[in-house]
């Protein structure tokens, strides 16, 4: 690729993102909607104008990815999830086990192999704690006990999603099913956050004083930066996934005193790269894999559905298992959207060889949907729903901390 | 590349520029000096764990050289030079003219060919206002007369050489030295900065205006930034160069209600892109090229000498075409530094098939000694030359976009 080729697509991307994302906004839904919009309009199924299969474009994406997960790990309060406490838990638990089953379940009635079918219950595990802190934030409910049980369950969901990534990719990579093999996959990725927390913990406060002493402009970006990127390097090495590395460095880092201002600076060069993921993920979308009207497509269009139908129940049933104080149905719809994390398994997956573009797609329409419906369902179930500017001093670095923060010029 | 080798790859590149610009720091030389130096550390003199032809680090650095022009021109202000005035533009004109002439001679002289020499000539006659700027700023001398034209003259510098750049690069891609083809490009290259300042003066109020009303984030940067890609897309488009179009863009927006936040905002995002390219340039030079026991390798090591000298000397006699009132050698010596813009020319140079590796090494030696000794120069000339944490309230918006500032946390 040319370098006026490059920066012609970076054009388009971020035209892509803005104008998509700035409609989503208007019409109520999260910016990320808006960049995955964006992405189908100026991709494979639109105008061509973007090839989501460039390498450059893969690689800056995937840079994306693993900014997001160290972000994510980086707003990511650990306390705060142990005073959600089991409430939290039981929710997390019955949210990835009951969309898992459900989805593997459907997968394997319609005829999908086993190794995929894992892949397909994965990908409905994941819950985006990014979208729904933003909703939740919106209408000024962010700190209401539902959400902090909802954000909590969220982190656990993504941890427990990440490790059932891990065993899914083992498998794509040709390991045989056995529980062996399975255990096995499981050891790694709960040793491997197990053993970077604590080596990171014990290094951590070591590059922060180091980084402290240091002249050199962004000294601690910079750090925190190759910290992370090192992370998420040996976790790839040592048989787990490249987000889980990153997604611990930001765990680690949360709990330093520098964690807040590591995790600004990140921000800005994340939006930067995280746009350039959503809006690739919508460009390899291939509307054609699902439309009704063409036999061989409508079974993806059906997976798809299917996906969204039991992905949708599994977390609304999650929501009841909080204790009865709690407004369940809340918790439960708060769950639905799978986002940034269910993409990232949908396109871990593609990669791998594992979906097809025709599972891809139907991966990507249940993220979609999902993602959608939760926002209008949210602002029907809480009341006093306000606008964005009026709770602005509501909005916590947790939803700094994705993408759809305001300028802050 | 795969995934993890990109990611290995900047974790070097990062760590590379980082340590090495904190040595830098720490013997007070510019940061961008010990980016390079650490290049050469991790390239193909060094370690080898970076190759600086890979595409998609190549891609990253020349965002980051777009990125470094746009910030230059939007820390360019028109009235400024108008101010500094007539002795701004006799110490550019000069500062060109001879350099220039001194050395396509010496490159003549040594049996370059005619397009090569007039390429060598075009990289002797930049003037790097960053590192100057910077250097000024830390002596505390950033608002004396003096310092007012050498920022004018280096920015005057800095147009006339992408013009030559332009046409060096046209005499590269094989149009004949001609004195019309050459007239034919310089309307062009002129013709376009013209065009495109005075388009651009016209749409970018409407473009302010606009993202304003925008809810989406950061949609005054994205904004700026496809803004400035597009106007680099288009110089290449018309016959020019992409440097210059991203040039014309920052001065385009830098007259905006706006500019100092773009400005503020590009700063974040090119320091992350702009150490690639720093550190890719150190890591292409080859050291062999330059050893003085091999006889075919010496004259390369004499041609960058040669250089060296020739475009310290045409820059200090630049300082003596401004007025008897001034303290022109303090003019000169500001002038000498090449440095990015510099070294921008050189990697045209070589992308283009103009500069062989062993010119290309001929040219870096040039640009990292005249980097080399100005900071030590000006300290000597200058009284009360203080530390840098005294006159920090000194240190202007100028030396802010130029990579070296302190980290703002």
């Amino acid at each position: 690729m040319s370098v006026a080729a490059f920066l012609l697509s970076l054009i388009v991307i971020f035209g892509a993102a803005k104008i998509f994302g700035e409609i989503a906004e208007r019409i109520g839904q999260p910016a990320v909607l808006g960049e995955m919009a964006g992405g189908i309009a100026v991709g494979v199924s639109g105008l061509h104008l973007v090839d989501p299969h460039a390498p450059v474009l893969h690689l800056l994406s995937e840079l994306g990815v693993v900014l997001l997960l160290f972000l994510i790990g980086l707003g990511t309060d650990i306390n705060r999830l142990i005073a959600a406490g089991p409430a939290a838990g039981a929710v997390a638990v019955t949210g990835v086990v009951l969309p898992f089953a459900f989805g593997f379940g459907v997968a394997r009635l319609l005829g999908v192999a086993v190794p995929v079918a894992i892949f397909l219950g994965a990908a409905l595990t994941a819950t985006s704690v990014g979208i729904t802190a933003r909703v939740l934030s919106d209408l000024g409910h962010l700190h209401s006990d539902e959400s902090q049980i909802i954000l909590g369950a969220a982190v656990i969901d993504d941890i427990l999603g990440l490790i059932l990534l891990t065993v899914a990719g083992a498998i794509a990579a040709g390991e045989a099913v056995t529980l062996f093999g399975t255990a096995k996959v499981i050891v790694i990725a709960i040793g491997f956050v197990v053993v970077a927390i604590a080596a990171g913990s014990m290094l951590a406060p070591f590059l922060i004083r180091l980084v402290a002493k240091l002249r050199v402009s962004k000294a601690l970006f910079f750090g925190a930066l190759m910290f992370a990127l090192t992370l998420a390097w040996c976790a790839q090495a040592a048989g787990s996934a490249l987000i889980i590395g990153a997604f611990a460095a930001g765990l680690v880092l949360a709990r330093t005193e520098k964690g807040a201002d590591i995790e600004h600076e990140t921000h800005d060069i994340a939006q930067f790269f995280v746009p350039i993921f959503f809006v690739l993920v919508g460009a390899a979308v291939d509307l054609r894999q699902l439309n009704p009207f063409d036999p061989a497509a409508r079974k993806y269009l059906v997976i798809g559905m299917l996906l969204t139908l039991v992905g949708i129940g599994g977390k609304l049933i999650a929501g009841y298992a909080a204790p009865r104080r709690f407004r369940r149905i809340v918790i439960g719809v708060g769950m639905i959207p799978r986002g940034e994390v269910g993409l990232i398994f949908a396109q871990i997956g593609i990669t791998a060889g594992l979906l097809s573009a025709g599972l891809y797609s139907s991966v990507a329409l249940m993220v979609m949907l999902t993602t959608f419906i939760t926002p209008p369902l949210l602002r029907l179930l809480l009341p006093g729903g306000r606008t964005k500017n009026e709770v602005s001093t509501l909005q916590s670095v947790v939803t700094e901390s994705l993408s759809d923060a305001e300028p802050r010029s």
